[in-house]
């Protein structure tokens, strides 16, 4: 049995706590919190106080740090990797070189190993793009994200005067991806990539047509991009749109094998939740950490380092037989 | 740079030298055949006999084995790895687990570095499968295979009366993959999976309408499917039907992470050419035989076990800062 330590219990620790009962190699010691560990309720697990983290340090094989990447795992992961074997999420994508180094370093000095920017993107995602760059060199590749929830978008048509309450999901232009998958070779932006679908719930008496001209023309939000607006009512908001966090997306390399052939590799996820996707991802590599510290492999690693076959509870043998 | 030996010049060996053309560090050091060498012309590289291949052992770094699965891996790949890395795309599915046994034995005793079975199935749809289930071990996993065509259902179309020539892709069921991606449970049979598309070609004088009916009523070949008839000249088959050998197919996993979400996890290749795609494959994979058999990791691996960092010629550094 792997034992795993929850750090932080948002969306992302929730989905933790959920996808460690998936796995039945896996034992969940509790979840560690910095709040008052009786104002914290979680769906089945023991809460405690970071403090007892240190004192239970023996029982636990990896932490799972389900912290943000703005200001806690740039502190969290260095910190916890001196004691710990840690996995994170960490998905600030120009400061991964630095947090890597660091963690790297703290890993490697304190004889721990860390998986770190472990998910969809960083991630699948990533490890994709690896793949098919290394396979059809000669090719483009487009990353497109959605359907999911922006939130910058949203807040914006929430700024408008009339508008109550809005969600503005970015969906992927399938238009382009068509044109693309045929060997188009096309000079996209991001906006290009995407369109935008808004959910918007208007106060008593506002006027529609302006609010929806205000939308389509809103400079750099709206302007460019192909837009839908659906006027709906709060309940409708609440029920349709404000359970569930949904998102996704695509990685796709089209490439020349020779002048006259070319391959598309299209990876593709559609994620009714985001956060216990993220989660499930996780809990994969946190028992490829495990066993990195088992043949003490010690240091940092990312998605991009670790063999497929370290993230499966099924050894070598069963997965040529069964999956190969 | 990496030096590369082709062994077996077919369309796969083709691919190879074509592949090689596209990763600027690698160098082809010739083709190898048993035919006699000035019978077979190349694209551009050298074609030597089966015999100098071992005289010129020490400038190859890796083999790759472009033989087929039915007589020549089986031998080939553990006979060559007594001397020298390896790689192949051996596919017979069932006998995969005794072929990486005997080669495994020997890339261990000889010190050498052997990848089986690399390609798309079996390769990236394996890996793809493995990921799936690891990341949502609740849930199921279906592969789809095509566009692509199939050379027994063509045959089968041949042998009626009145035709003169015939091609049949099989293609994957689109409606039911849209049911599954909805969180449907089917119970499906491959014959579910899949619709059939026929151009054929008629002899004059030939029956339209009975050869028609024979087709789409022939047991087990297409009465259970939904099977659409092209009739189309020969002409039109040799240009395009026969000049391409597309293929691809679909790894699609959908699994709970909650009782409330779903994710779905689709992976997709769309090929205009097979055995380019494979070749490509095998060019990426021999990459990483090299620099395992430089760490001296020797014995033999299949695609689950090699971090994908290995397939790129790019660094860790290079990749974590730019695909991450």
């Amino acid at each position: 049995m792997i034992n795993i330590a929850i750090i932080g219990y948002g969306n992302l620790g929730r989905g933790v706590e959920k996808a460690i009962k998936k796995n039945n190699d896996m034992t969940l010691v509790g979840i560690f919190t910095r709040r008052q560990p009786e104002t914290v309720t979680a769906e089945t697990a023991k809460v405690y106080s970071m403090d007892d983290l240190f004192i239970m340090k023996d029982d636990i094989d990896v932490c799972i740090l389900c912290g943000g990447s703005a200001t806690d795992l740039p502190k969290q992961t260095p910190e916890l990797t001196e004691q710990f074997n840690t996995i994170d999420s960490f998905d600030t994508h120009a400061n991964i070189p630095t947090h890597f180094d660091r963690v790297n370093k703290v890993a490697k000095q304190k004889e721990t190993v860390s998986i770190i920017s472990i998910g969809w993107d960083p991630g699948l995602f990533s490890v994709n793009r690896l793949y098919a760059e290394s396979i059809l060199p000669d090719g483009e590749t487009l990353t497109f994200w959605g359907k999911g929830v922006s939130q910058g978008h949203s807040d914006a048509l929430r700024r408008l005067d009339g508008v109550q309450d809005a969600i503005q999901y970015t969906i992927p232009n399938d238009a382009i991806i068509e044109r693309l998958k045929t060997g188009e070779s096309l000079d996209l932006t991001t906006r290009d990539k995407h369109t935008r679908e808004c959910y918007i719930v208007l106060e008593e008496g506002a006027d529609e047509t302006r609010i929806r001209e205000q939308i389509v023309t809103m400079p750099n939000y709206f302007d460019e991009y192909d837009t839908t607006i659906h006027v709906i009512s709060q309940e409708e908001l609440e029920k349709n749109h404000k359970q569930k966090m949904p998102h996704g997306g695509k990685v796709l390399r089209v490439g020349q094998t020779s002048a006259e052939n070319k391959e598309v590799y299209d990876f593709s996820l559609a994620l009714d939740s985001n956060p216990e996707f993220t989660a499930s991802t996780l809990v994969a590599y946190a028992r490829a950490a495990a066993r990195l510290a088992k043949e003490e492999r010690f240091g940092a690693y990312t998605i991009f380092d670790i063999a497929p076959s370290y993230i499966s509870p099924f050894s070598a043998d069963e997965l040529r037989q069964r999956l190969l």
